[in-house]
């Protein structure tokens, strides 16, 4: 009975040491689903271990736009376990002289990226544990790189696929950088004398609903409270955009269709929307750094 | 010899416990794949077990059709393996008094989602053998629904996973409810005196192809042969969209290029296309509760 | 000690044969994602076994587009590994009497397909080790059949399905065929007397960039250098779509923004881009077996 229990044991270790240490890889890029370029990178993670578990962020991410690549990171990371390794191929510099590398954050997720701004906001939400610069001379698909690399497929989607599972260590990686990543400037969310001033990171595109990055305490911070009306005003760069005074509620059918409201989103950030309408459409409002809000309550 | 077949026992029936009691979630928004939503929602259920098998249905449902989804559910469901857990979230009441629920279908399949007529199709092809309402305060990711709680994300999905994973069983969803789930109106399929009516459910999107929801056995009862004539009229409500005299074929290329053809389609109903061409698109036919078609054999 | 050795021996084999032996699908189509075409193809994959791990290729084909078909393939089987089954579904003629093959290469991939084309580049680049049709009275999703068959889900997947499960063997798929498959004409890469012709097989849709069929090592043969001026001509047949003299460079920042250049892609093969920009779209270039292009170096 003992020798059972142990050999159980040694099937249950061996067990997790081939399933369980995470092995999951979360892949986004702007390559769009039309072409093979995703698939490839795919198939360079199941030659590195076919026992992965391979998840897609997003791969529509408009093409070279670093913004929102950062922001998709942000809004998901944190709802995927521990030790999983995102990828994120969205690289205008590709060849020139952006780094490579991979952030462990202090939540201990894993970001494969080239440090291009991509990095921008997780780096400072879930924090900066350590960072590594890929060695392409180590990390880098065998046969690769003879004359041209895919850095998406040959250096990011292998460096990946190798520390997910668990064929590299994070230390070899590549050397040790600064815990410092390039970042993309934009307006955080601050309170100055009863007004909150903020960004539009992203806008939830499928409906059209208008998201900021200010977070449910400063909201409740100025005491506003359910049906109070809010004073909005929308700017790209100086340039005004929208104004109006909206009521905040907690559902889309507190107000009739096509009417304005302003509620929490799913990361309890303020946001807008149009009750079964489309609010940035109708309102020429887009999103990205250079997008600020600014809001009060209504006397 | 005889301890080593025993322990072999042992370990089929852990790798079962661990891999094999289905575990396949298969999941269907109007999220589209823009944003982090569904990767949210996927990230969620690999906390709750890394061993589920996730895959997606559609994230294409047009926004808010609760219809579609009714209908996409019908038509994949019955084609994954018994145990398999659907999670659908189409839901333009979120936040209203719309119940949550997991339905049990007779063939041993669950189906996660608002009961708000995305259940209208899969309740009547499949029956329902339980129903149940989801209890929020018990199955709902921790941490989530201070403010606000994204149902897909955080009751959704996280109920789906609990429940593909063994974590919890159909009776720990919530309470039962009566057998009924609210149903969309529509044309049911019907014969009568030698005329069958029936509805639109759904376009073939991809290739404008018309299906209605008349099954072979109605063709055969009008004793409708190969290349025999159909007369065909379509309505949008009442107002006629489409007349006109069709072969019926069993291969596209049966008749001309862009020349019209009836057939049964995958799923073994009553269709129309063009051979080569956009049969929907040409004559303005759409698809929903509303479109109703009425067929018979020419004399 | 020598019987636990023993015992984990077999159960390492039992792990690989439950889960090692590749088990890998990777799936094409022309269906899009918007209906429930591809989750019926995974569903009847998972019935066949749970423990499959399903891809996709890309389901955006262009609606009976063989050739992108073929293309796609070319571009992304090598990067997975040996024994990893393609299920290809792009079948204008189905219901005709193309027939249903599965193909073998001498590099260990197999893909599953009708032979109308698809396979003309694959077979070329990977080399035919083997050809066998589908005897359909074997391999057909059992249930299916009765008046149609939605061939993808019915016969493709399903078969695919239980070749990478190892629930048939390559010889059970059905009888042996001659090593040739149908394949499109097209201008294959020559030189002639320092003058390179080719063809354009695909545009890099996401980006417009144009790619060719022309290796690396023709390049070389030409001795064209970094910053070497190229004189380029594109004929769609045999009509003159672009001229001009591009610099061949390693790196898109080499030229300004806007500015064409040319460079070896992700496979090595010669191609045409502007830098931030869409050069197909700009010089109205497209793809396909009709599209040549000649290219020399400037004097």
């Amino acid at each position: 009975m003992k020798r059972i229990y142990s050999i159980t044991i040694a099937v249950v270790f061996l067990l997790q040491h081939a399933f369980c240490q995470n092995g999951i890889v979360v892949i986004q890029t702007d390559f769009g689903l039309k072409d093979g370029a995703v698939s490839a990178m795919k198939g360079v993670s199941m030659q590195v271990s076919p026992t992965l578990k391979l998840y897609d962020l997003t791969h529509e991410i408009p093409s070279y736009n670093i913004w929102e690549a950062a922001y998709r990171l942000e809004q998901t990371a944190q709802y995927w376990p521990k030790g999983t390794v995102f990828v994120s191929v969205v690289d205008p510099g590709v060849g020139s002289k952006r780094k490579s590398v991979v952030l462990k954050t202090k939540t201990g997720h894993y970001f494969v990226s080239p440090d291009n701004g991509t990095l921008t906001l997780i780096a400072k939400s879930l924090g900066i544990e350590e960072l590594r610069e890929i060695d392409e001379k180590l990390n880098r698909l065998p046969g690769s790189g003879e004359s041209y690399t895919f850095h998406g497929r040959d250096v990011y989607a292998y460096t990946a696929a190798r520390l997910a599972a668990g064929k590299i260590t994070y230390q070899q990686v590549g050397p040790k950088l600064p815990n410092q990543v390039v970042s993309i400037d934009y307006q955080a969310a601050v309170i100055v004398n009863g007004v909150i001033k903020g960004n539009i990171p992203i806008l939830d595109v499928q409906f059209g609903n208008v998201w900021t990055n200010i977070p449910a305490k400063m909201i409740k911070e100025l005491n506003i409270q359910q049906n109070d009306k809010i004073i909005v005003e929308i700017f790209d760069r100086d340039v005004l955009k929208y104004s109006g005074s909206i009521p905040f509620v907690s559902t889309f059918t507190s107000v009739p269709e096509q009417q304005p409201l302003c509620y929490l989103n799913s990361l309890l950030n303020f946001s807008f929307a149009l009750n079964m309408g489309d609010f940035a459409k109708k309102f020429g409002i887009a999103s990205g750094p250079d997008w600020k809000v600014v809001i009060q309550k209504a006397k």
